[in-house]
């Protein structure tokens, strides 16, 4: 079993870090925040997670979620945007959240919905898009008259809130925060940060020339933090 | 006497953020790595500081600051680099630094030169041009045909090192470290963080066109961390 979460795990640059970070999952109880096709959430169930509950608002993912986890008896999908979550106190040891927090407007609203969700000294895991790559809002690269890369833009780093961008055609809505807003946001509510982590693509994905450039900027933020 | 260091911090932009997650100095043993003009030194020495020993390779810099802090009995200057730098064990209750770490090519031995310094629960307060703003090297804006600032470049950013820009006609050589390396590099050698703050220009600077731009971009980071 454990091969099947990670085929959809190794295929991310950034899991090869996220997963150092992770916590012993045995007997904790986990929530996972914008779950998406339910890779984490298999993840924490196959290393021994007594309950995991995955949140998505996309009914379309937590169905493909659905399908692919129904050997996992720990694991329960609940539809629903983070924002509007409402979740019992000190419920949870771990929450997870993969690149989903820029999605949501407010980071310290999440941040103190997690912190009441947490049972005393529990983890809160996340990954985000790195605001030096959220600032400018195209999150393209600036090319040369020859289509070589120049650089990576970045502009309105100050300028927190809504910026849309083009994904395959289609516009994404995303949240710029600053880098302050995530982590001192965190340190003046009561959260110790454990690790404060940029991942880069790993060597063995540096032959692919896509993965090669993000070496020239820095695309991914992941956060480890404790309620104390 | 309180104005007179202060005059030389307010035209920094960044002096109102860093007051702010200075220490209480009353009786405390402050170094300042890179002490320059000797103005964070006087601060200490003005708020109560027992003893403060300010460091710069720049003679010259020293003959300055010893010519403004003659009134400043705790005070001494030291001509050294930091990396050559040999410091008492657990002698400092404080260590600062503003604006010079990033002309030293490692922040690792200096974070473990300064935690062998620092008596336990000790402070390690500094700030360092910001990783997006280290990254490329120019450090220079992107302007357009009209002359119009289009945007700041980030590249090479997982390429940490030598880096050359110039300031007034001069070459300056600093060495691009990614927030990784800082805050990671601090969590994983027992440290905890208790402030990561990336300082925008007070609304009273920004009627300056040149402060103004600074909130397209983070051009320093904060650090506030303690000895654990």
């Amino acid at each position: 079993m454990m091969e099947r979460s990670q085929k959809g795990l190794a295929g991310a640059g950034e899991w090869h870090t996220l997963q150092q970070v992770l916590p012993d999952f045995k007997e904790k109880s986990v929530l996972d925040l914008g779950c998406g096709y339910g890779w984490h959430c298999m993840y924490a169930a196959e290393n021994g997670a007594s309950k995991v509950i995955g949140v998505d608002q996309s009914s379309k993912m937590l169905e493909v979620a659905k399908s692919k986890s129904y050997e996992y008896a720990p694991i329960q999908y609940v539809q629903s945007s983070i924002e509007d979550l409402q979740l019992k106190p000190k419920s949870f040891d771990v929450v997870l959240s993969s690149l989903a927090l820029h999605y949501v407007p407010s980071f310290n609203d999440v941040a103190k919905k997690v912190y009441d969700a947490l049972k005393n000294n529990g983890q809160f895991i996340f990954s985000v898009e790195h605001p030096t790559f959220t600032a400018e809002g195209s999150q393209e690269w600036l090319y040369n008259d020859k289509g070589m890369i120049e650089h990576f833009p970045v502009d309105r780093y100050f300028e927190e809130g809504r910026r849309e961008s083009n994904f395959l055609g289609e516009k994404i809505v995303k949240y710029h925060k600053t880098l302050t807003t995530y982590l001192n946001g965190l340190l003046e509510n009561g959260w110790v940060l454990n690790r404060v982590i940029e991942p880069s693509p790993p060597s063995s994905m540096l032959l692919n020339e896509q993965m090669y450039n993000e070496l020239r900027r820095p695309m991914m933020l992941i956060v480890a933090a404790t309620k104390q």
